[in-house]
C-alpha cells in the first residue's frame, strides 16, 4: 500500500496481530489498513483513535467497535475464549481512567479477563487495602498512576504477582507531562515493578497479558 | 572579616542565630567565623562540616561538639528548655539516614522535642501503620526519602499536622541525585506537604522547628 | 460510582474534607461527586474549575459559589468561625494574582484568616519594606512568584515566621513553565521556606492553614 | 537495630526475603542485618556490595558467598530446586556484563534456570538470530543493553514471551548515564516491553523470576 | 529587501541556491523572496511550507509547484539531469512519512535518484532484510525513525555506506518531541551514522545529496 | 489599584519609567495602569501586547501608539533628544526580526540611536564582513539569533564593544524553545558578550541604552 | 606551534590580548604560549590555572605572578594607567569568592577600577541597604551568586547603571551546578541585567571593563 | 570467549574489521580480543585505550601501538595504501585536540588521507579565511568544537562538501559536558552538516572515511 508494509508473520510469531497505532495516520489510511486486516480475518485493534476519526472509519467499516474514553477502536473475527487468570486494572484518580481503561480492554480484546479498581491513591491507603483481597488473587497487575506515581510501590510491597506500572500525564505544575511518576515508577523501592511508556494503556495491557498467559 | 559579613540583626530579626554551610569555606574561615559568634555568646551550627574539618576545627576550639552521620558541628551557650511540641523524623531507608540526623539534630538544637521513626519505606505499609500512633501525636513531621520519595504523600494522608519533606540523592539509576523523588514530593496527592531542597536535613529541621513553635 | 472513590474517613483522620481537582474530570462527574457531599453534609471545594463547567454545574446545583480568577468552586454546610492567626498572601506580580487568590480563597475556606499583599517585586525593595509591618503579625505567610522566584527568600530573611513559597509559570523565555522559580525556592539562602508545586495556590493555602491552626 | 527495621512479614507476603541494597550501609551495618537474618534462617542477597565491603563482611561471617563482577553477596540456607522454566538474559556489549551477571545470578538465587548470551548488538543483527532457538523457548527473557538500547525492541519482534528491558550507563557522550537507552527502551516500537531501572540488574531478575513462576 | 539578505555568492561557493525556510516568514515575505530567486534563474526551495501559504503563494506565482505531504514548495528553471548513484530513504514507521517525502524530494530536486522503503521498523526484522539488496546498492542512504530510533543503527550494521539519520518526535509518551531517537541515534553502536536535527527531512536529503555526488 | 503597585520612586533610582509586561494582564487592567502612567507623564512602554488588545486599549486610549511586529505600544509625555551613541542591533534570519524589533524600538523609546541589520547569519560570513563597518562604530551591539545561536560568537570577534546577546525560539527540532542559542551564546569563546531571556527583545534594549548612556 | 594558533590581529580588533584559558592544556602547552606572547610584549592572562600547574609554570617564567583563590596568572609588560570608572564586585556567599575575585583581578588587569563587596546574600536586606552608596557611584557592577541567584535582580532594582550577574556552581541538591542561579538571572524581573556563563567571573570583568571604557 | 561475540562477517559486510571500545573492559579481556584479532589477520583498531592499560598491553602484545592524546591502539597487518581524497580535520580549540586526534587517526589508520587545522575559532574569523583554500579541496571535512560549537556552521557555510561536527565536552559552566555544543551543531543553519557523539573523535573519522571511499 506504500505507506505500510504489513508484518503477515507477526501473528506466527508473536501470537497476536499488529495493532495500529493511529495517530499520525489519515483516516483514509486507517480505513485502507483496517479493510486489509478485515479480510486477511485478523482481528484489529486500534489505538489512540480520536471520536472524528471513529467517526469516519465506522461510516467505512460499519462492523468496527469504538470506546471513546479510551480511545480504542476495534474488530473481532469470531468472539474468543477469556483465559483464565486475573488481572486487575488499578488507577489512583479519576483522571488516570482513559489510561487505565485502555489497558484494561486490551487485556479483554487479547483474550484475558480483567477487572477496574478506579481511584485508590495513596494518600487513603485504606482504600487499597479494601482492595487488597481481589489484587491478592491477580496473576498480574496493571497499576496507573499520576501525580507521585507512588501506586505502583505501595501494591507491589502488598503483593507476590508482577506489577506493570504506567505513568500518565495527569496533574499540574512539576509533573512536567509524566515524567515525575515515571521516574517514581523507575525508582520504585519495591522489586518486582516493569514499567511501559507514558500514558501508554495499550502496552500495559499487552504487556500484562504476555504476562498472565505465559505458557508452562 | 573580608570573607563574611555578620547579620548581627538576625537574632532579633528571626529569632534564631545564623547557621554556617561550611562547604566553600576553609577551615581557617570556619574557626574565624566559629570564635566571632562563641564570642558574640550566640549559638553556633555548622552545616555540611566534614570529618577532617572539624577534627581541626576541634584542635582550634575544644568546646565544639560534632556529630560524623549528621555533619554537625554545634556549640551552644547555655542548656536551652526543650519545647513542649513533638516533631518526629521519618525515614525511608538506612541510607537516608544521614539527611534525617541532621533535621532531627537541628531540631534539637533549636529546641523541639524530636524522635527518630527510621527505615519504614512505602513497599511495608505495615511498618508506617505501626508507627502512626506517635506520628499522630505529632504537631509537625519532617518525612526524608530517597528512591520513589512516595513516604511523604502516604504520611500525609494517615496524619493531620504539616509535612516537611526531604528529597535525597540516595538511590541508583534514573534517581538523578535526587530530582526522582523531589518531583515525587512536588506532585503529593496528599494537600499538606512543603518541599525542601535535596539531602537538606537542616532546612528542614529548621522549617520544623519554626512550625513547632509558631506563636499563638 | 465507579470513577469516584470516596475517602469518608478523611474528615475524621486529617480535619478536613477532600478537595475535588476537576481537571481531568467531565463536568458531570464534577455534578455526581458535588451532589454527593453535599448530601453528606461536607464542605466542597473545586479546583483547576473552568468557567465553562462552572457554568454547567452551577445550572445543576445553584448552591455553589464560583470565583473564576482563582478557578474555585466552593459549597460550605454552614458559615465558620474565623481563626485568629493571620496568614497573608503576597504575589509578585499581577500576573501571579490568580494562583494567589487560589491561595488566600482556600485559606478562607479552610477557617483562616488572610489578606492580599499583592504585585510587590523584588526589583522595588521599598514595596516589601512598607508591607513589613503586616508581614511581621504574620503566623505563616504564603509567597507566590514567577520570573526568579526570589520573593520568598527576601521576605524569609525578614520574619520570623514559616514561609510557604509557590512558583509560577508566569514569566516568559527561561522560566520554562515555571521550573526557574521553582528551583530558586528550593535553593533559598533564608532557611524557613517549605515549596509546593508550580501554580499550587490550593496546596499553599491548606499548608499555610495548616500551620496557622497547629494544635497546642 | 535502630538503622534497619525488618520486614518480617515479606516472606509470607511477597514469596522471598527482602533484598539488602548495600549503597550507603556501612560495612558494620550489613554485617548486623546479615547476621539477624542468617539467624532467622532467611535466605540473604546483598546488592550492590563493594569488593572491599565484601571482604570485610567474609572475615566476619565466611558462610557469604561474594560475585565480583556482579557485586552481589548471598547465603542460602538451603539449596534450593530450580524451577523449569527458561529465563535467558541477554546483553547488548562486554561492558554491559556487570548488570547481566546481576540480573542471572539473581534470577538463579531466587531459583529461576537462566542462560547468558552477552554481546550480540543491534549492528550485527545475525548474532541475534543465531541466538533465536533458545530466545524462542524463554518463557521470559531479560535484555540489558547501553549505547542506543535498540536490544529489546528487535528482540521483541522476534519471540512472544515478555521482555524486561535494563538500560545500563555503559555509553560515552550523549548518553547521560543510562538516559538515553532508558527513553528507547520505554518507546519501543514492540510492545511486551517493561522497564526496569538503570543497571538495575537486580531488579530485572526478580521480576523474570515472578514472571517465570506465575502462578497458574 | 529589508527583511532579507540574499546570498548571492552561495552557488558559486556551495554548488547550490540558498532553500528558502517558511516558518516564521508571511506569505507576502515569500512570495517577494521567491519572486527573486525566480527572476535571477535559481532554483528555488521552500520548506516547511504550510497548505494555506502554498495556496496564497501559488496563486501570485502559478509555476511553484507543492507537495503538501512533505510542505515542500519548489521552482526549477530547467530539468536538470538525475545524478547516477542511489540514495534511498528508509522510514520506520506511517507517521514518518512527511519527513521521509522531504528528504526524497529534496533529494531529487537537487538531482540525486532516490528511493523510498517505508514503514519498516525494528520489531519486524524481517521487513528490512527484505529490503537489503536494494539498501546494499546505494551510496548513501537515509533513514527516517520516531519512537526509540533504533533504525539506523540496525541498517547501518547491514550495509557499507554512509547512513544519514533523522530522529522524528513521531511516538507519544517519553519521546519527548523527538529526544528519545535522537539520544538513540547519536548512541549508535554502528558507526557510519551521522545525525541531523529532529524532523529535518530537508537537512538529510541535502547531506545525503553532498555524499552522492563527492567529487573525486 | 489592587492588582498593581507603582514603583513611583523608580525614575529617580533608576532614571526610566517602569515598563508594563501586558501578558497575563486584562486589557483592562492595562487600560488603568496606561491610565495612571500617563496622568503622572510618566512614558509608558506595553511589551508584549497583543494585537487585540491593542485594538481595544487604542479605543479606550487613542493617543497610544503600536507596533504590531515588536508587539509594543508606547506612549511619551514628549518628544525625547536622541543620545549620540549608535546601537546597532543586528539579527540572523528573518524570523528573528519581531524580537529584533522590540530591542531597536525600545532602544528609540529610551533615546538611543539605533540601525537595523537584519538578516546576516553566520552560514554566509561574507554577509557580516559587510556589516562590519557599521559594527565597528557602535558603542554597543545587541545580536538577536536562533538556529545555533552563533552570530553573538562570531561579531564579538570582529569588535570591540559590548555585545548584548538574545537567543529567540526560533528554530525547529531541537531548537528546544531557544535553549540551544541560549546555550551557545552562555558559551561564547569570545569574551565581552552579555546575555538576556529568550526572545527578550525589551531587555537586550534597555540593557543596550544603559551602557550606550553610561555617565562618565 | 602546531596546538595553538595566535590571533596576533586581536589587540588591534578588540582593543586587549588573548587570555588563555587553561583547563585542556598541559603545563609545558600553557609555558610555550606565555613565553611566545610575552616575547612580543603582549599582556598575558592565564584563566582557571591550578595551584599544582603555576608552580610548574612560575619555575619556568618568574616573572608570572599568580593569585591561587581566583586560579589567575598574569604578566603586564608595563604597569598600567588606572581608569576613573568604579565597577565594583558584589558576592552574596563567602564560597562565591573565588569567582568574584576572578572577576574583580581581571577587571583591575584590564586597567579598571574595582571594589570588593562580599558576603551580603538577599536573605538580609539591610547588608545590601549599607552597600547602596557604593553601588550608586557605580558605572557598573558585576554580582556574583549561587544558590537562588536572586541578588543580581535586588541590585538592579536599586541603581541605575548596567549588572553583569555570574551564576556560579555554589550551593546543593537542586542547585544542579549553577543551572539555579542561571534561570533566576536569566528571568529576572529587573531590567539591565546581562548574564555570563556559570563560574566565569573572567567573562564578567571582560565585559564589565567594556562597558567600564565605553568609548564617547 | 564468553564475555565478547566476534562479528567475523563486518569486513565483508561493511569492508571495516570491528572496532573496540575499550571503557569497561578489563586489560585482560582487550589481551584476549586483540590476540585473537591478529590471529585472524585483522586490522585492529582499540579505543578509548587508558594509558595504564596499553602499557599493560603492550608489553603482552608488543607490536600494538598506542597514541596517548588519542587515546587510541592500533595494529595493522599490511601497510594500507593511502587513499587520494582529502580529509581534514579541524578543531576550535586546543582543548579540543585529542578528540580531533582520534578523528584524524581513524581516517589515516583506515587508509585516508588528513590534514590536521587546529586552534582555529569562531572568535577570530581571520584564521578560518586562512584555511580556506585547504579546505576548500576537502572531499569531506571533520570539525571539532566545544564551547559554543558554532564552527561546523561557518565552515559548512564556506564550502560544498560534506561536514562532520563533533561536539566536544571541553569548556565550563553551561556547557554540560557537550550538550551546548551538540545542540548548536543538530540547529547549524548551515545545511550539509551530519553530527556525531559527543567526543566521538572514532565516530566521525569513520564515518568521513566512507564518504571519502564513496564506490562510484
Amino acid at each position: 500500500m506504500g505507506f505500510a508494509c504489513f508484518d503477515t508473520h507477526r501473528r506466527l510469531r508473536r501470537g497476536f496481530p499488529e495493532a495500529v497505532f493511529c495517530e499520525g495516520k489519515t483516516p483514509d489510511q486507517i480505513v485502507q489498513i483496517a479493510k486489509r486486516l478485515i479480510l486477511l480475518k485478523e482481528s484489529l485493534l486500534l489505538t489512540r483513535l480520536k471520536p472524528e476519526s471513529a467517526f469516519y472509519i465506522q461510516k467505512k467499516i460499519p462492523a468496527i467497535s469504538y470506546h471513546p474514553v479510551a480511545r480504542l477502536g476495534y474488530w473481532l473475527p469470531k468472539k474468543h475464549v477469556v483465559k483464565k487468570g486475573l488481572a486487575p486494572v488499578v488507577s489512583a484518580g479519576t483522571a488516570d481512567i482513559p489510561v487505565a481503561e485502555e489497558a484494561a480492554l486490551t487485556l479483554e480484546f487479547l483474550g484475558s479477563r480483567s477487572e477496574r479498581i478506579y481511584d485508590i491513591g495513596v494518600a487513603g491507603i485504606h482504600r487499597i487495602l479494601d482492595a487488597l483481597p481481589m489484587l491478592q488473587r491477580a496473576k498480574v497487575a496493571v497499576v496507573v498512576a499520576g501525580m507521585e506515581g507512588a501506586l505502583p510501590s505501595v501494591i507491589a510491597g502488598l503483593i507476590s504477582c508482577p506489577v506493570i506500572a504506567v505513568p500518565t500525564s495527569t496533574g499540574y505544575g512539576a509533573n512536567f507531562g509524566g515524567i515525575a511518576p515515571l521516574l517514581s515508577m523507575m525508582n520504585s523501592c519495591a522489586p518486582g515493578v516493569g514499567v511501559v511508556n507514558i500514558d501508554n494503556g495499550f502496552g500495559a495491557g499487552y504487556l500484562a497479558h504476555l504476562i498472565n498467559t505465559v505458557r508452562r
